[in-house]
């Protein structure tokens, strides 16, 4: 890694890199990059403002509404820009491909019908921008668990048609979870189709919110956290992961808390004697899932003593970079890479090798 | 620590200990045991089957009516033993003191006015087996949140006329959380006493359970870290404590996820600018009232990884060791502490040095 002290300085002085960097680089692909189609930003424009009964909806309805030069527009702006500034960014800080998802809470809110319709476009659009950019892009599929038979087919659609690199999902839909049943076939169409699915964090839903009105803590201060890994706990915890063993789970924001309460699940485990083969047991640990069945984006967390926790706790091969554009700052995400005291297989694992595993990504040399 | 490796060898050999081991060894203080005094168990014994509506109700009613032989009979056994078999099981693994709390959820389930008399026939019988035992037992005050003004009047008189430790509450009481202003006397009380106050869990209430209550999730598998958790952020991001800036707050299990999510509190801190002088505004950075304000213990989490972590994150002096008696196996956590691979002078301070500082106890010279 010896370019990185180079690459780090030239973070702030883009011009420079070019010039003074002809070393090889490690390639970066960012794996929790958010967009938003112009179905999505319609479906969001004809809600009506009685409805923005919860976080996620009135984040949308201000997104929606908001005037121009405000900093919500500039965010949406920046959703809907895929091929422009958004490529002129990655290459300011050579940031190779941005694995793309639709932004939080995707078609989550829609009514089945529109929400099934926004994903299909979604990703007919998608598949469309990859096509012309095949370095720049990939993309996970957005669907509508809302028709849970319906989602499983639009999932195969997108991942043997489109090609599409994986799934995107943002928790709860409408307070439901998806070791539930009914979901089962989502889970079978990841599971069968090789294509992880990305939990992104959501608020949570009118069923647990309350204690989180205070202090704006329903979004990114808690309640995103505290629901996403309430969501992993459930998939462990209901033996999900023996019934389809080949799943995928990618958590993003240094895994939700779920790579810190690990010891804690497995204790409990033990300790309730829910380790087994019987019905209701789990066959292995849950850390042992976790290990086998998710893994980690940093998006957000750019620290390094979580970093280093993450590798020991779960493996290089299970921590992926994100930079959670644009919601994060694309150059402190790639400075942050390129300088944390990690080893250079750790850092090649987790800026891009993972990511291409993981979501069908084709290597390729840079330099 | 030289003696370090003799101590753990030990520990399945308790006869040998002290043949073998003359030299000086650190004082054990164990921070998070549990007990209960027989007011409790009689108000246990006296709630109706058809109350036991959540899931505090219901592992207490099920304790209270256990049958002789049950597992859950020899835990309440357990509890309401502290002079007996408790202190023998201190001398086998040669754990020098217990910290005792009353057991979770404490008198938080009960009528304001019978919980204020339990808090108060706790304490009193907390203080006399204390003075009986002085070594061996400090003990935290139970106090009742239902009546703010009462429990602060309890919680003065516990410091200054019982001279109890510090105080301890049991996560939110009938859903409310200790940063509402109605709870402010509480907090006063602690800060102006120089007690510190552990939140210990306990199952999240009716307002954010229900997507817990499937696979046991509402108690150590989730539950009680979501609470608590919630609970000490609720406090940092309330602003209490700038209006009570000597305020100290305990939690157990390694944090309650605290340590692994302050990263992210502070940036989104920073991002959303909460961080200034006014209304509605933080003076410090979360990691920066955390550091200051709280400290852990480490309950249930014998994982070297976590510690490390700990250490690093909040400082060597903001740890402390505990065993969650008699929920959590003796042996264990004496083995852990002896073993894991941190320094000498951290070992001491989370043996022994923070409890003695924090819970006020007078330091003694063991050999």
């Amino acid at each position: 890694m010896g370019s990185t002290a180079v690459l780090a300085g030239a973070v702030t002085a883009p011009g420079e890199l070019r010039a003074a960097a002809p070393a090889p680089r490690l390639r970066r692909i960012a794996t929790e990059e958010a967009f938003m189609m112009p179905e999505m930003y319609e479906a969001m424009k004809a809600m009506p403002r009685e409805a923005m009964a919860n976080y996620d909806l009135r984040f949308m309805y201000r997104m929606a509404h908001a005037a121009p030069g405000d900093d919500e527009r500039r965010r949406l702006d920046s959703l809907l820009d895929i091929e422009h500034r958004r490529l002129e960014i990655m290459d300011e800080f050579g940031v190779d491909m941005h694995v793309l998802s639709l932004t939080s809470p995707g078609v989550q809110e829609f009514e089945p019908e529109e929400a099934g319709r926004v994903a299909r476009a979604t990703n007919d659009r998608l598949a469309d921008i990859i096509q012309r950019h095949p370095l720049r892009f990939a993309g996970l599929a957005a669907f509508a668990p809302q028709d849970p038979k319906s989602a499983a087919q639009e999932m195969i659609r997108a991942r043997e048609q489109l090609g599409l690199n994986g799934f995107i999902v943002n928790s709860h839909t409408f307070d439901e979870y998806l070791d539930e049943e009914k979901f089962w076939p989502i889970l079978e169409a990841a599971e069968g189709t090789g294509g992880a699915i990305y939990i992104h964090p959501r608020a949570p839903g009118a069923s647990s919110a309350a204690p989180m009105r205070n202090y704006g803590m329903e979004g990114g201060f808690w309640g995103y956290g505290a629901e996403t890994g309430l969501h992993a706990v459930r998939l462990i915890l209901s033996g999900v992961f023996d019934r389809f063993p080949k799943l995928t789970i990618v958590l993003g924001h240094m895994g939700e808390g779920l790579p810190w309460w690990l010891p804690r699940l497995d204790d409990r485990t033990r300790a309730a004697n829910r380790l087994g083969t019987a019905d209701g047991q789990l066959r292995m640990l849950p850390s042992e899932y976790f290990k086998r069945n998710f893994l980690i984006t940093n998006s957000l967390f750019r620290d390094a003593l979580a970093l280093r926790y993450s590798i020991d706790r779960l493996g290089p091969e299970n921590v992926m970079w994100s930079i959670d554009y644009p919601y994060g700052p694309t150059a402190e995400a790639v400075t942050f890479m390129d300088t944390v005291d990690i080893s250079d297989v750790e850092r090649a694992l987790i800026y891009h090798r993972n990511a291409e595993r993981v979501f069908h990504i084709p290597p390729v040399s840079t330099g």
